[in-house]
Parts: structure tokens; sequence; C-alpha cells
């Protein structure tokens, strides 16, 4: 997507002999910066210290660093060493699941490579093939949703109205997003759409990152806290909402960042459509309700404290905002159960939240 | 209500000749600051400048302010020289409504006044018998609600958690509060309580204020976003929700904070009783549904930036947390449905959020 007229993704190779680029997104929204990784030690601290973040764009990123092992591997052991790398960038964010994935993938490569160069040549264009396949299967959700958006804008024939929640967007993937890629597509045919970015607290991914996306881009957008959306769909201001998904289970419930459940009963109180936009790999179809899950509990520090801007002095500052003695809890998601979804927004299509619908469109990932 | 292990109000007379005194609310929780209110000056900043807030006392500030404006009155001209403090001080912030009814009072005591030295000591002793009457008023409220929280601990014979939105407590009124009130009871009892503090974005009052309160009276609490609530409730973490209201329809729909209909619409969904406590001038018998009134959309500003203390420097500093081109909006209230109320917890006692139940207990009030 765009970044000051000029098109990005949130990871690229660039320059001779090729280094890995990526967006600082700690840094945004208030400064641009292009990071470079060139070495294994740039990737796994990319990851760790979420200079990257949102489970498909990590997956990728574990993806390049793997290849830049293989290129500074050694003559002699260079299997072993892209083995060790693999299991060392297993351990940068251990929750992510994409990484894991990307890895076991990338070493079966390694493993089958002939030679050195011929180990370091495939998994570069392996990286960059899964990098590739990312970007389709946001493109795909993303014209899937905007089918969605037509119809509300043929029966409205005025601005389509879309809440979310968080950052389900490009700097989480590698283009495009998950639920707001059918915004992009809306907005890139001509279809006059708004969107109502929820600041979402405590990380602010909504105000920091969905924002600069948005506005980059230049969708139309309005930055709320999390107490607003109901006001506005009580007085019909969201035609839509639109949200990502962590994990989904075999039965349509979606665990999705902490607010997402509130707003789900907010649209179904006032007829509100509430789609879930998410690819495949999160479904887990060995779970059946949402209430089987663990919820994380995070560090009560994001709560007592926030971190703004400081415009003078050009950083990110933490301040506190609760009393020295008072507690705070932090539970890092909530399930919106499929009785509130109006339906899944997936790259093979849309469908119910339940267990018939997902089987429906990925019955050959049942065993 | 305690601070540092002392007995408080909002607002107290002190000292030969004597001054009001207030707790200086913008500096809170950072900072306990006792501010002196020597003149009609000091009581009409105090409240423009937000040092004191909260209908109620807001009312008794400006009740006090009148006495003072009569104490430095001129010899001659000391009637008009309070007329025209009653005026000023109604511009001090002029949606507060108790400010005019506390001023329309005061100045009907000293038009009858025999002379400027009864006036003073009239105004004195109204002052202060309205600010006893507010206190009595919370403490009402406060009576009703505790047989809510006895029922609920007599079946649970276990910690009572009571999730509250924004702050309704005793800084906001006098003593007790509102929605506050009875936790201090039932804590003061011996009956184990544990409240669940949403932050109540943009301003913080729940993280910042209400938790003050908590914690220096010594009720347990722990402070969470405005989308943990929903996630809590999942999960039978709450017993009760109890909030303030602004102002309340005949028919008992409830303006109040921002986010306190999604906290609401999630107490309905998981079967929790939400109840909402008000002193019953905030009743307004002439406005039949809520949809009729008109919410005050508030600044930008307050979204697009976040008031933080600076641990190291000690004091607040403003951050901004939004692209510079992203827009923000910014509605201060929102509308909570009768049908979703499971009562109105009033200084005459506990009724049913409906006409009918309204004038079960206020019908003298219907002209």
């Amino acid at each position: 997507m765009r970044v000051d007229g000029k098109h990005y993704r949130s990871i690229w190779i660039s320059g001779k002999p090729p280094v890995v680029e990526v967006i600082d997104q700690r840094k945004l929204p208030f400064d641009f910066v292009v990071a470079e990784l060139r070495s294994l030690d740039n990737a796994f601290s990319a990851i760790r210290d979420m200079v990257v973040r949102g489970a498909p764009l990590i997956g990728v990123t574990a993806a390049y660093g793997l290849w830049l092992s293989a290129r500074e591997s050694s003559m002699e052991g260079w299997k072993e060493d892209i083995l060790r790398a693999g299991e060392r960038l297993c351990t940068s964010r251990p929750t992510a699941v994409n990484l894991e994935y990307a890895v076991e993938r990338g070493i079966k490569i390694a493993e089958n490579a002939l030679s050195r160069n011929k180990c370091i040549e495939s998994l570069l264009e392996w990286a960059g093939n899964y990098a590739e396949e990312e970007v389709q299967r946001s493109l795909r959700i993303g014209e899937h949703g905007l089918e969605l958006i037509r119809d509300l804008y043929r029966e409205k024939q005025d601005t389509v109205n879309i809440l979310t929640h968080c950052n389900a967007g490009w700097l989480a993937c590698v283009d495009y997003g998950t639920a707001t890629a059918p915004v992009y597509l809306a907005h890139d045919e001509g279809i006059p759409v708004h969107v109502w970015v929820d600041e979402t607290r405590p990380r602010l991914q909504g105000a920091r990152l969905t924002a600069f996306e948005l506005g980059e881009h230049g969708v139309s957008h309005t930055v709320i806290t999390d107490n607003a959306g109901g006001y506005l769909m009580q007085h019909g201001q969201v035609d839509l909402v639109m949200v990502g998904s962590d994990r989904t289970t075999r039965s349509g419930d979606v665990i999705n960042k902490i607010g997402t459940y509130l707003k789900a009963l907010a649209a179904k109180d006032n007829g509100i459509p509430f789609y879930v936009a998410l690819p495949s790999s999160t479904i887990d179809m060995n779970l059946f309700r949402g209430e089987e899950t663990e919820i994380e509990f995070r560090e009560e520090e994001e709560v007592r404290n926030i971190t703004g801007w400081d415009p003078d002095e050009r950083f990110d500052r933490e301040m506190i905002i609760v009393p020295r003695s008072s507690g705070a809890a932090n539970p890092g998601f909530d399930v919106t159960p499929a009785r509130l979804v109006s339906g899944l927004i997936t790259e093979r299509g849309i469908c119910a939240a339940s267990e018939k619908g997902i089987l429906s469109l990925f019955g050959d990932r049942d065993q």
C-alpha cells in the first residue's frame, strides 16, 4: 500500500548484494524509518524487539532470516548452521504460530539442498514466494470482502462507514492486510469508504498503525476511543464492522484483540453486520469452542502506563496514568461467540461462522 | 472518605477568618494538593479550570462562591455585587445544571437578607446546609445500593466483584459519591468487595480518580482498559455493574459517560445485574426517550492526545498518539436504553428503569 505516495510492502529485498528491508513499526506513525536486515542477528532482533509484528509478517521475516543465515553460514557446516539459526529464530517470539511454520518449511529446503550455494539460492526464492503467498491470500480476502462493501454502497449510494478494531492491516501482513484488504480494494475502485478506527488500548495499534496505514493510502478515517463505537452504531454512523482474528474455532467463535466482543454486541444490538476477515491458517480445526482457549494476560504495565509521542523531543515517552498503589489487569484477547458473527471472510470466500460454514470451504483441512 | 488515613470531604471550611478548601483534582492521583478559595475570583477559577469537577461539587462550590462574594461586597451596593457574582459564577461551566440551581437558591437568600452582615451569615449557613444535603443524598443512595451488595454476598459468600465506569465517586460529590456510595458502605461494614475500574478514555477519570478514591479508602480494586470488561463478565469475574448517570429520562434511559452502553450490553449478555446510581435531581421528567438528547461532542484533542504523569519530572505531560493528518471524533456520552438497566438506585430507594418505576418514587415531581 502507499506511504507518502510510494508503494510499499512491509518487507522487501533491495540492493546488491541484496539485503532485507522492513519498516521499523515501533516508530510509527510519527517517524517512518526503514531498517536493513543484513544478518540472522538483525532478523532475530527485528522480530524480538517488535520492529516487525503481526503473525504473517513475522513468518516472512523468519523466512528471510533463514536465507540470511545461509548466506553467512560456514563452508563446511552450513546445514548445521542453518538448523541452529532456525531454532534460534523460533525463540524470538515464542507464541507466534507462523514463525514455527515458516522455519519448518525453510529447514526442509535447507536439508534437501545439494550445496551451500544452491541452498542460499533456494531459500531466497522460497522466502520471496512465501511473501508473495501472503500477499495473494490478503488479496483474495480483500476481493471477497469487497463484495460486501459493493453491496452496501449499491444500497446506500453514499459513503460506506466501516468500524475496525486494532490493526489487521497491511503492516501486520505483507500487503493489503486482512480486515483492511476489502477497504483498500473498495477505495481503489472508487467506492467512497470511511473507517472508524478504535484506538485499541492498551497498545493503541488502532490509533498508531491502522490510522497511519489508512491515512497514507488516502482512505478517509477517524480515530475514536474504544468507548465510542456503541454510540456511533446507535446513531446510524456504522454500516459494517470488520475485524481480524488471532484464532477462530471450528464452531466459528473468534478470538481477537480484547474489546472485539463489546463491538460485536453493539453491532448485534443495532442490526449492523459484523464480519471477521482471516487467513484460513488461523482457523483451529481442533478447537471446538472459544471458551476452551486460555487467554493470555499481558503485563500490568501496559495498562498502568501509556506511551505517546513527545512532539517537542520527537520520541516516545512512557507516562503513568494509574495510582502507584492500584493494581491493573490486562487480558489480551476476548472471545466473540459465533452467534454474534455475521460471517467469516477467508481467502476461499465468505462463510457462516459455524462448523458447517467452515467445513463448506475447508472440508479438505478436516482430518 | 479517607485519604492517607484521614477523613476528607471534597470541599470544606477551615481557619479563622474561614476560607473554603478543596482538593485540586487536576493533580490527582499523583499529587494531593489542597487549594484555598478566599474570594469569588478563586471560586470562579476553581470551577472554570476544573480544580473541582462533578455536578454536585460544582453546585456546592458555587454556593460557597456566593458567600465569598458577599464577604467582599461593598457596604453600599452589596446586593448588586452578589447578583453580579451569581451571574459570573453561572458562566464558569456553562453546561452544569447544578451550578444554576445553586446560584438561583443563593441569590434568593441574598435578596431576602435584611443587612449585609446578615446576608454573609445566611449564605455561609446555607452553603454548609447545601453541602450537607448532598452528603445525605449520597448516603441514602449508598444505603439502598448496599442492600444489593449484601444480597450478592449472602448468596456468594465470597468477594463481591463490582465493575464501574468513569468517576461517580465522592470526588465528584461531597462525600460517598453515587455509584461508589454502596461500595464504601459495604466495605465499611466488612463485606469483601473488589472493584474493576474502567480507565475511561479519553479523560481517564476511572484510572486517575476512581482508582485513587478507592485505594485511599482501602477498597480493593483493579484498573482495566475500557476493552476488558466484556472478557471479565464472560468469565464470571463480575457480579454487579454499577455506574452513575448524567441525565436519566422519564422512561429510564440513562445518559452517561461514553462507553457505558457497551458495558450494559455485556452485562445483559452475561446475565449480570446492571444498576445506575443517581441523585433524583438528574432525572429529567420532561425528556421521554434517550434518543431525544443531543450528545455533546468534545474536542478532538482529547482523543488525539493523552495526558500522563511523568514520574521523573513529576508533572502531567500531554503526548500525541494519533497521526497528525488523522481526524478524531469524541462523543462525550452515550445512551443506555432502559431495557438494559436492572434498576435505578436513588436517594428514595431502588426502582425499575421505566416511567412506572420512576413515578412510583417521584410521582410528586410530575407536573
